[in-house]
Order: C-alpha cells, then sequence, then structure tokens
C-alpha cells in the first residue's frame, strides 16, 4: 500500500489569528490544488521550534527573523522561503498601573521573556539604559506573558503589540502601554521578529517544487484572507472554535495590518536585523544576512497586486 | 556544533487535561533526569496524527487504540508502548432538548463524528439498529463537537463523556445525555478509545533505551499527578494557560479516574478491539493483536503502587 506523504508544518505558536491565512489555504483546498497534504502542528513551547527545523524533524516551520540568524550561527541549515508577519511592534509591555513609564522603571521589576533571545534583547536594552544586570529579575514565560502578569509572576513582559498587549488590555479591563524595543535600541523596525517560513536546506534541495506550490498556495490563502477578513475569521474559528472570543477578534483586527502581502523577505530587513544579531553577540561579521533567505520559491508578482490595509477599514471592521 | 537531538512528541489533541502526566514529566523534570529533551507539539486535525507516526515523522504520538489497528491495517508499522486513558466511556453526546432519547432517534439527525473511524462506528451502530444509511446526515467536525452543537451544524456527536460531554454541558448551561458505544454495540468497555503512546518500529528498532527512559518518566508524571491533583492541575495551567476555565477543571476531574495508573497495555483489550475491528471491516482475521502493542518498555512493578481512585476521592474534589 501506498501512502500520501504529508508535509509537515509546525506553527511557532498555538494557532492563533495571524497564522488565518495558512489555515485559509488549507480549509480552502488551495494547498490540496497545489497536491500537497499538511499536517498543521502547533509548538507547546517556541523555543522548540528551532531545534525541530534545524534538525530536519518537519518540512516548514514559522519563526521570527532573530531566531534564523541565531539558528545559522548555531550551525543550523535553515533559510527563509518567505515572509508571512511583518514588522510587528515588539516591546516590552505592562498594565499602566504597573508604575513602569520608561524603560529605566524595570529597576527592581520582574521581566518576562518568552525564550533564550528575548532575554538576550532585555539584557541589551538594560546596558544601553546603564541598568545594572542585578537590578531587575527576568522571568521565563513562554507563551503565556498576559497570564504571568494577571497572576503576578511578572511586572511586565516582552510581546508583540498586536497581540499580547491587546490581549492584557482585555484579559485586565486596564490600560496598558508598550516600549517599543526599535525605539530603545534605534533599529528603525521591528522587522528581527517578522515571521518567517523556514525550510531545512537539506529538505529544501530536495522538495523545491513542493515548497514553490506550498508558497503558492499560501499566497492565495493571504490575499483570500485581506480580501475577506471577516469571513476568514469565521472560518477560522470554525478550525479553531476558541479562538471565537471578542479578545481573538480584537488580536485579528489589530494583527492585519501586519500580514506580508507579498511573502516576500525584505533584504533592507535582514540587513537591519543582521546588524542587530551581531551586536548582540548572536552572530559575527562572517555572517551574511543573503544566506539566510531566498525568494526564489514565491510565485511570480501578478499575485500580489492587493491595495495596502488603510486604518479607515481597519477602524470599520473595529466599529463593526 | 553539536545539537542535542530532540524527542519529538505529537498529542492526538490540543493540549488538554487528559495530557497532564506528560506535562508534569516535562514541568517537573522527569524527562530530563533520564537525559531526554521532548518537544512536545499538539495537532490541529487528530486525523493527521496516524500518518505522521505511521511515516516515522514524529517520535512518539498518541492516538487511540482502534487507530493502532487501523494504522496496522494500512500497512504502517507502528505499535503501542504503553496506555495513557484507558476506556473513556465513548458515545453519542447530545442535549437533551435535541429530542434524542435512543439510537433510533437519529433518524433525520446530522451526526458529527471526529474524523474517518468515528464514522464507520455510526455507519456500524446504524446498521445494528436497522437504520437505513440515508435516514441521517453525518457532519466530520473534527475535535469540535460542542462548538458544532452550540452552533447548530449537528444534532448529536461521538465524544467521550469525560471531555467533550462535561464540555458541551458547561459550554450550553443544558443537560446532556450520552449513548455509550461500547453498550449500542455489545463492547463490554470503550477499551478501543483507549488513548496510546505510539512509536514506529523503525524509530523503536533505534531508539529502545531512549523509548524505555520516556516511558519512566511518564509514569513518574502519572504517579505525580495522581498523587497531587489539585498542584498538577495549577502546574498544567500554568505551562498552558487556556485550561485555566472552570470548565477545563471540570474536564481534568472527569478525567482523573480514566488515567492508567501503570501505563501498561491490556491483552484483554486489545483483543476485544481487535475483533470489534473486523466487525468494522477494517481488519481482518490475520491480524493478530499481539503484534500491535508490548509492555517491554515499561518499568518494573514497583512504579505501580497507588490506590485506586475512589469516587468519594472525585467528589470531594468536585465539592471543592
Amino acid at each position: 500500500m501506498i501512502a500520501t506523504p504529508r508535509l509537515s508544518l509546525l506553527l511557532n505558536w498555538y494557532a492563533n489569528p495571524y497564522h488565518t491565512p495558512l489555515f485559509m489555504a488549507h480549509h480552502l483546498g488551495f494547498f490540496k490544488e497545489e497536491g500537497l497534504s499538511p499536517a498543521i502542528m502547533e509548538t507547546t513551547d517556541p523555543s522548540d521550534v528551532t531545534d525541530l527545523i534545524g534538525q530536519n524533524r518537519v518540512d516548514i516551520a514559522l519563526k521570527a527573523m532573530i531566531h534564523t540568524y541565531a539558528a545559522r550561527a548555531k550551525g543550523y541549515q535553515v533559510v527563509s522561503v518567505g515572509t508571512l508577519f511583518h514588522e510587528p511592534p515588539t516591546g516590552l509591555i505592562f498594565l499602566k498601573s504597573s508604575g513602569i513609564k520608561e524603560f529605566e522603571d524595570i529597576r527592581g521589576k520582574r521581566i518576562g521573556y518568552i525564550g533564550h533571545f528575548g532575554r538576550i534583547i532585555i539584557d541589551d536594552l538594560a546596558r544601553r539604559a546603564g541598568i545594572r544586570h542585578d537590578a531587575f529579575e527576568t522571568v521565563r514565560v513562554g507563551m503565556n506573558m498576559t497570564d504571568a502578569i494577571m497572576n503576578n509572576r511578572i511586572d511586565a513582559g516582552m510581546g508583540i503589540g498586536c497581540f499580547q498587549q491587546v490581549e492584557l488590555e482585555q484579559v485586565s479591563g486596564q490600560e496598558t502601554d508598550i516600549l517599543r524595543v526599535d525605539e530603545l535600541a534605534g533599529l528603525g523596525c521591528c522587522c528581527f521578529c517578522s515571521i518567517l517560513f523556514l525550510v531545512n536546506e537539506v529538505y529544501l534541495a530536495n522538495n523545491q517544487d513542493a515548497v514553490r506550490r506550498f508558497m503558492r498556495a499560501t499566497l492565495r490563502g493571504m490575499q483570500w484572507t485581506l480580501e475577506n477578513p471577516e469571513k476568514a475569521y469565521d472560518l477560522l474559528c470554525e478550525q479553531i472554535p476558541n479562538l471565537r472570543t471578542e479578545i481573538f477578534r480584537k488580536i485579528y483586527i489589530s494583527c492585519l495590518p501586519y500580514f506580508s502581502r507579498d511573502l516576500i523577505n525584505v533584504d533592507r530587513d535582514w540587513e537591519k536585523v543582521g546588524l542587530y544579531t551581531q551586536q548582540l553577540g548572536i552572530t559575527n561579521e562572517h555572517m551574511s544576512s543573503r544566506s539566510c533567505f531566498t525568494n526564489d520559491y514565491l510565485p511570480e508578482r501578478p499575485y500580489a497586486t492587493l491595495p495596502p490595509l488603510d486604518g479607515t477599514y481597519i477602524s470599520e471592521l473595529q466599529a463593526s
């Protein structure tokens, strides 16, 4: 008997609104039309994803740009073949009632981070601000920043403005704020946190056409999502009912502007983050940004013809 | 550079209360003490799990007994090395307000099933009850039975009494009922739905010691869970905050009695389910139940010394 080989896809997080384009490509049969049968898996610990794709244990995985550099620095032959979500505002998130106003206020506070590199970023920001290493405490919280703040295990945590900050605001019913890493570190953008499609070079060498078909179906899912944002959210919730809450609906709307409309890896972003990872001591000057990504597996331009989402559109959705 | 190889563990469902022993073994360092570094992944479609373990894409996966027979019938060389959750009451779950009282009442109704084999079971029950194939409708709902009933996409669905029935009752605030498959089909037990630890024989041949160490750590996690049920639930929620709800707490308490205290594969259950899968036409008489499982990788008996959980204990918890 011959079994259909499955394409294993590992998400960077639990299935959530910013994965909508993938679930649309799945649900609407775009993957199937490309002859693909993806098995979409979630991680219970985001830090596991780099090892699993680096060790070629899954075919395609989602992870941020900074992790891609870190993976290659670790010797993992992983490469980004596209961008799902770009430049989400990322930073230190907290309740205004925490008394934190500027980064200097982390003195004496408990700061939550997702995984290893979040901690490196916090330590770097503290060094830039001249804050002693022992003047604050860091706590690893994985995917659970909001829960950790609500249960008083941390005072603030690293997260994404359109996700954890929205979640914290909704769950707490209080005012929140974010100190953006790009501003604190003078990066000009939060592209270090852009979420990418990673493959192992060993897998890619033997599956070039499958990757090309996967990205084509994903782009169709992306375009369908952006053209039918409300229907897309309903279809997402049908597949993942836990997301059918007002909080996740607000997160979805907040995430819409950060979807990559053409899935392209942006050279400028890779260069910026390349320099940032060098500053952080994650990579050295021998690391070439060009070795980390390729756009060769993305469809030709005609696919990407959507107008940018403007604020009006989003506020209409929010009002609805 | 040498990376620590990870042990990939794929759950049969989203992370939920009946996975607590695994998260305890992980959180309390039992896996680490065995030199293991598991990456725990969730599925977004339970039907994917059989292919992924059957194609040796993950190291260890959780799946039910009936799926293990089906996998081997399909030519997949998978074998169960232990039991996590045994004989959960499984059947047709519905709101009393649906008007369903006995199985005959499915005529004209929409019946939800999780995946392929749930549907085979429904069709078999209908045949036994002399209900025509076209007298009712079947709808595939995956992990989302309760959501599908609440959104009026189905009238009843196949599920587990200690999980989906509790969930439906809590979400709807109405009275629910279950028609147990073991009673309808005269099986004597719901062992076909027992949740097992599956490995691919190719993986097992090369990783016998790792599997042995995994099962030993898992048994410690199981025993810790049963000895500290409230603490275990708190630790689970710290790792998976989405589970910190009254509904999941009730599901957790309802699931406690079905945890396998020694993780052993029960020969009698395998034989019963072997006959059932033959009746269902999933296997034939050439399928040997002994080929589907082994207890050779479980720790020696001294580990399994817990008293059975009695009803008093559960009701105290519920009252608490």
